[in-house]
Parts: C-alpha cells; sequence; structure tokens
C-alpha cells in the first residue's frame, strides 16, 4: 500500500470519529456580519486553533483584528528542503434568514439522503475541515512531505475588510510555495474543478454635467440639453445591436478562444435553466456567437453598475438635472489591459459626447485578468483529483474576481490552487445550505493524496 | 380729468408716502422655509390685514393652515351689481443665503440707482403692494367700481401646500368673475405682459425590472439584461436626432404655430444670451426649425426629470442592478390631451423594451396646456398696461405651469390674468434681489385704470 493509499485507509476506519470535528464547527453560530454573534466568532477561531494545535502544530496564534480574528497556524515538515503550503479559508459564514425557510436548525447538522444540512457546512466550514481532516490523516500515519500554513479568516462574507492589509503586513510570515483555496467548488458532482481562469476588472464613472443648478423643466424644457437624457444616448451607445461592447479596440488584445478551450468549457455542464433560475431575469442576454459559459469567463464585457440624476424621491418634482453620473465596470479577460482599457472608454465616450454639456471620465480601479493554469502545485492537484473521481478535471474560467487570490499574488508573489468539493445547488447563501457528503469524502481523499504528492510515495 | 388721472394724480402727489407701506413690508424677513422665521410669517400677514382694513376692507380673516397662514379680505363696491376681483399673491420671500454676496441688507430696502434693493422686493412683495396702493389711491379719489377680494398665502416659495386644499375648502368665499395674479411678470422694461399660455404636463415613470436582486457583476455579466442599460436605450429612443421628441403621436394634435403667434414671440426680446447666463448650460439645445422663445412656450417637450439604478455611493460595487428606474415629463401645449399622451408614450416604450426585462410605465400626474387670452378682463388689462407703457402688450406663453391659475380655473372656474410688473433681471431668488422703481411705479398707474375701467369713467 503506498503512502496515499494507507493514510486514506487511515481515514475511512475512523470517518465517523474525523466527522465530528467538522459537525462541530457547523455548530458554531460564526454569522460575521451579526454583532451579536462577536463572541461565537472568537469561538470557531479558538476551535480551529486548538484543531491545528492538536494535531501537533508548532506555531498557532490568533491575530485580532477591528473585527473579527484571523487565525494563522505553520506545520513544518522534517525535510528542510519541503516546499511550504499555504492553506486559505474562512470561518464565517452567512445570516441565515428567513429561518422558517429551514427545515431543519441551521446550526444542527442533519443529514438527510446523501447530503448534510447546516449553514457553513459548504461555505466553507466544510472545504476547510475537509483539509484539516486529510492532513490529520496524513500526520497519523506517515511524514509530512511539506511545510503547511493555514490562514484562517473571520470576515469572507462582509468583504474581508481585514485581510489585505494582514497580508501585506505579514508576508513573511505567509510565505509560501503554494496556496490552496478550496472556497471555488465543483461545476458538477462528477466534475472535480479547477478554476484557472479570472476575470480582470477596469471601474470608472462617467459624469454629464449640464446647466449649473437643477433648472425648471417647464421654463428651460426644449432649450438645454438633459444630462440624464445625455448620458442615456452614450450609455445607448456603449453596446452594439449583437451585444458586443463598441468601444473602439475593446477587442483588440483578446486572445480567441481556442477549441480546446471551448470544449473544456463545454464539458461544464451547467445549463442556461440553472442561469435563468439563480438570476430570476426572464431570458439571458449576451454576446452574439458564444455560449453563456463562454460569455461567463471567457469574455469580457461591460455593465452599469449604477446610475443617478435629478429627483428620485416618491412623487414628482419637475427638474431639468444639473448633472447625472453612471458608474460602470468592464470585466476583462487576459491580454486586456485594464488601464488601456480605461482609456480606450474615455476615448470613445467623448468622441460621442455632444458639446451641449460636459462630460466627466474618471478611474476608480483597474485589475488584469487572471489566468492560473500555471499556479505551483496545479498538475499535483489535478493529478490528485482524477484518481480519486476517476475522471478528467474540468478547467473552468470564473467571470468574477476573488480579491484574496489577487491580493497574494501581488503580496506573496504565488497564484493559487483554486478549487474546493462545494456543488452548485449546495444553497451556500439560502435556506436549507447542504454539503454533498459523497464529494466530501472524495475531497477528503484528493487532498490527502495531493499532501502525500509532494514526498516520495 | 377723467376718474382714472384723478387717482393718479392723487397717487402722485403721495407717491413718497404711499410708498412707505411697501418699504415696512419689505423689511419683514417672511422667509417661509425658515422655521426660526414663523413669527415674521404671521407678522407680515397681520401686516397686510391691518393695511387693508385701513383701507375700509369689509371683511378681514387671517386663517391657520399647518405652516403660515392665508389672509383673505373683501371690499364690495357701492354698486350690486358691481364684477368681483379676486387677487392673489404671496407675502411669503425666499432665504437670502449666501448673505455676504448682499451689497446691502436684504430686509433693509436701500434705493440705488433706478433700482430698490431688497429680498421680495419684487417676488413679490412689490407686486401687492402694487396692488393695494393702486386700490387706495382709487379708493381716496373715487367711487369703487368693483368688488375686490384678496387672497394672500404665505407658502409659495415652498410650493403652496396649503393651497389647493383652502381653494377647495372655500369656494364660496373666493368666488369671482376675474381674478388677477401679478406674479407672472414682465419680459422687458418697455415691454408690459401679459403670459396667455402655459403649458401642460404629463408625469409618469419607467420601471424595468431585470434580475430578482442585484447579481454580481463579474459572475453573471455578459448573460442577462442589464436594467440600467436598457432604461437608457429606452431614453436614448425618446427623441430622434433632430430634437424632436420619437413617440409616435405626440404632435398629432399639437396647433401649428401661425405667423401672428411667431411674431408675437419674436417681439419678446429675450435673447439666447440670456438662456444661456440664466441657465449655465454651456450650449442651447432643442427642436430644430424653432427659436428658443418658440420652445420655451410653444413646442411640447420630454424631459428626464430624475434616474436612478443600482450603486450610486462613493467608490465602486460591481454589481448588475436588480432595477432602474427614470421619472419623465412631458410639457404639453394646447390640444394635446396629458392621458392620451401617456397612454402614446407607454404604448412606445413597451413596443422598443426588450423581453430580456421587465417593464413598467405608470402615469404620476396629467394636466392640460392653459391658454388664458380668453380670461375675463384680460382686454381692460392690456388697455391700461398699453395707455401706461404707451406701446403695445407683449403676449406671452410661458413654459412652466402656474399650478394655483389651473387649481382656480378648476375650482373657481375662471382664468387668471397673469401679469406683473417685475423684470427678468429683477434676481428674485438671488442675492441683490431688485425691483426696477419706475416700472413699479407704471405698474401702479396701470392696475389704477384697470381697476377703473370697470366703472364709467
Amino acid at each position: 500500500m503506498s503512502k496515499s493509499e494507507q493514510a486514506i485507509q487511515y481515514f475511512r476506519d475512523n470517518q465517523k470519529l474525523m466527522t465530528g470535528s467538522y459537525l462541530d464547527l457547523v455548530r458554531i453560530p460564526s454569522i460575521s456580519t451579526d454583532p451579536d454573534h462577536k463572541a461565537d466568532m472568537v469561538k470557531a477561531a479558538q476551535f480551529l486553533a486548538s484543531t491545528l494545535a492538536d494535531l501537533g502544530f508548532d506555531r498557532v496564534e490568533i491575530f485580532e483584528t477591528k473585527m473579527h480574528p484571523i487565525m494563522f497556524a505553520e506545520k513544518k515538515s522534517g525535510n528542510p528542503n519541503a516546499k511550504t503550503l499555504l492553506i486559505y479559508g474562512h470561518y464565517d459564514v452567512q445570516p441565515v434568514d428567513p429561518l422558517d425557510e429551514w427545515k431543519s436548525d441551521p446550526f444542527e447538522p442533519e443529514f438527510r439522503g446523501e447530503y448534510l444540512y447546516a449553514r457553513g457546512a459548504s461555505d466553507m466550514k466544510g472545504q476547510v475541515m475537509a483539509s484539516i481532516i486529510a492532513l490529520d490523516s496524513v500526520l497519523k500515519t506517515t511524514n509530512l512531505p511539506i511545510n503547511i500554513k493555514y490562514l484562517l479568516e473571520g470576515e469572507e462574507e462582509i468583504g474581508s475588510p481585514s485581510l489585505e492589509g494582514f497580508i501585506a503586513d505579514h508576508t513573511d510570515l505567509l510565505s509560501c510555495d503554494m496556496i490552496l483555496n478550496p472556497d471555488a467548488g465543483m461545476v458538477g458532482k462528477d466534475q472535480p474543478t479547477l478554476v484557472y481562469g479570472l476575470r480582470g476588472m477596469t471601474y470608472f464613472e462617467v459624469r454629464v454635467d449640464g446647466p449649473k443648478a437643477d433648472l425648471h423643466s417647464g421654463l428651460w424644457g426644449g432649450n438645454v440639453a438633459n444630462p440624464a437624457i445625455v448620458l442615456s444616448e452614450i450609455i445607448a451607445k456603449l453596446h452594439n445591436p449583437d451585444g458586443s461592447v463598441a468601444i473602439h479596440g475593446f477587442y483588440d488584445r483578446v486572445a480567441p478562444l481556442n477549441d480546446e478551450e471551448r470544449e473544456q468549457i463545454a464539458a461544464n455542464q451547467t445549463n442556461e435553466q440553472v442561469f435563468l433560475e439563480v438570476t430570476g431575469s426572464p431570458a439571458l442576454y449576451g454576446e452574439a456567437g458564444y455560449t453563456p459559459l463562454e460569455r461567463q469567463g471567457a469574455r469580457p464585457t461591460l455593465d452599469v453598475n449604477g446610475f443617478y440624476s435629478g429627483f428620485i424621491g416618491e412623487g414628482a418634482k419637475t427638474i431639468i438635472p444639473a448633472y447625472a453620473k453612471a458608474k460602470i465596470s468592464c470585466r476583462l479577460v487576459p491580454n486586456q489591459d485594464p488601464v488601456e482599457i480605461f482609456e480606450l472608454a474615455k476615448k470613445y465616450i467623448l468622441s460621442i459626447a455632444p458639446d451641449t454639456v460636459r462630460i466627466k471620465v474618471f478611474l476608480h480601479s483597474a485589475g488584469p485578468a487572471y489566468l492560473a493554469n500555471d499556479a505551483p502545485g496545479a498538475q499535483n492537484l489535478v493529478d490528485a483529483l482524477s484518481e480519486v473521481w476517476q475522471t478528467p478535471v474540468t478547467f473552468k474560467r470564473e467571470g468574477g474576481s476573488i480579491p484574496v487570490a489577487t491580493v497574494m499574488q501581488r503580496e506573496l508573489g504565488v497564484k493559487s490552487l483554486l478549487t474546493g468539493f462545494g456543488l452548485p445547488d449546495d444553497a451556500i447563501h439560502s435556506p436549507n445550505e447542504r454539503m454533498h457528503f459523497p464529494s466530501w469524502l472524495k475531497g477528503i481523499e484528493a487532498l490527502i493524496r495531493f499532501y502525500l504528492s509532494f514526498g516520495e510515495d
């Protein structure tokens, strides 16, 4: 029996006992957004700290933040040349309301069919505990061939306000060769997944100034350009009728999708019906010539995130607004330069703006797309996943960004392995959140194989 | 000497003394929007009540409202068959800030050159006192050939919240044959003016619903229609490239301007430079084929009064908004039916809306245009004005509506005579408000002639 098989056998023999710590963590109602649960946040951080201490971690430390603590832990391999794997996770969970839609207590885990139901069962206490239980199984049966560091935060569900500063202030503490972030999930239960692409972003604002103050629309309507109408006309010209972005040069650097990528994307079995149900939109809409999944992760897009002008209260006020403004963001794909895209957008908008108003276009933020198919350890992880599931790994480009991955790449110089064992229908921010238990068990076995892939097996 | 000439002579002989009451009224800082001046509001109402009582009015009454009092007064003619003239006015004024831009105390009237400077000197204490001093001159020299009623409110500068209800509740008290509203002003100092047209209005709201909640623009951008973009595209299609309104049928009932009207409008000497200075817009803009003055009063228009969608705070939030909404108003000219215009707008908007969103179009308010060239007493007033100024009267269509005129027409069945002696550069809502004193003196003489035109002269 290989070392991996020994460790997996140990886990199988002790599965019920080892699962207990997962259930215990889920029982702590660590809702980060609710001040009433501040003590539960500390309790959850301490639970994880003592769990890792019991595993023989060399250093376990809880750092205070302005909100909820960050837990750091480190376990050194016996091999002085061992690589270091940093595992990121969060121990906070979403609120549970509406509570009356839950079929069981959100903080008393309950098995029904193949699922374990509880808040946090999937997002992401289940993922964190899978990584710990896999490590425990390795430590109980053999020597650890890599150094392990844990970085567990309690603010992910509220936007991680403390994390970026913490990472920037602790780059030595967090230095590593590989990063595992198991918060990304699988595209389906028979599809172990590695997320390898995240879109970048350019976020800017357009402001249209007309009259020096709001004007009486009766006295002046018909004689001055209305900033709200001018801005609408500008926004209306940002897309072509086929749904593509009309800004000149927007697609110039976009690498065309090759056949292999299109096949990889098509292998993801999410269908349009799921998109409709999740969004609640009456119909899907997007760039012609691409599938919804291609549009989601592999094509750049432009959205208006908000706009405002004039009177928006109850009732009626008859003004020509003095100004109108819109917040606009572009999701970018590899090779697009976010600052160049802003300059192209600004140039285009100024070129179509009439001289009856004053236009300002200014940048809020710009970040490039993220391609991590070359993240360190990717091949080891892919091999481990496909070995356990006995199927090829699905490579997925996500439409959004995972800020912690971007921050870690910048501060620590390491790209993240984005994976996980949650499923799209886990209801992670909704009532009756659940974890597909067979996927969780497989996930632990895959992580055992992954950890041990760096030693002689 | 005719009775008018006798009364005018009396006024000229006593001008200095009679002007004193105007200055006394202006000294009361009756700022309706400022709670600190609540006592001054009462003081101004009482000043007017006692002034009219001193003139021998039969009934003088101050009515409490939720905000500031309404003063009603009535003086009967000796002639039992006399017609009744209701004079509308307001005794409240705008705030005075920024105070440091005033060259003299806003509540201590000061003559400089041809002007009297003070807050309310023009808007509209000067107009109210002109009507009272003219009446005083008549009463001192002859018999009053008409019954006079006064309705003076203290809430005009804050939108007259109490007035409509008061009028509806007191239609017998306010019953009359003619209404004089001297709050409308002159188009220039040598151009006595009768405003004979006010535009109507249709005010509606468009709401575009897309996803069931704000979506993450990274995950979903490119796959669902963005309500803010869809609404912008709808608004962009409400006008044609020539500046005309694109709603099908919008102009069907609009009576073309005839040559006489165009000449009357062109006689108004306001030029484009004044429009630019007042609005502060970098350029004028409007329907092709019409002058700015024609567009202002005689052509229907469509404006967006405000719009909102998604995130409009500081910084950046990356969402696809669940909905977007816009408030839209159309200014209408005679013969356009405001409810029909709403139906046409709704039909047009629904016809251009995509099926990727849900659209609602709903009416806020609808009121027809107002044409008052046939208001009772119009010929008498025109004759009096042209006699004093020795020039033909300018007939003007205003772009806005004067709500009190619409309410009085509906509740009392009488159209208003809209005139006044203020000038466009009186700075009525700004620092250094002023009254052109020679115009004010002429106005008193014109009102003397007007009052006496209903008796044998």
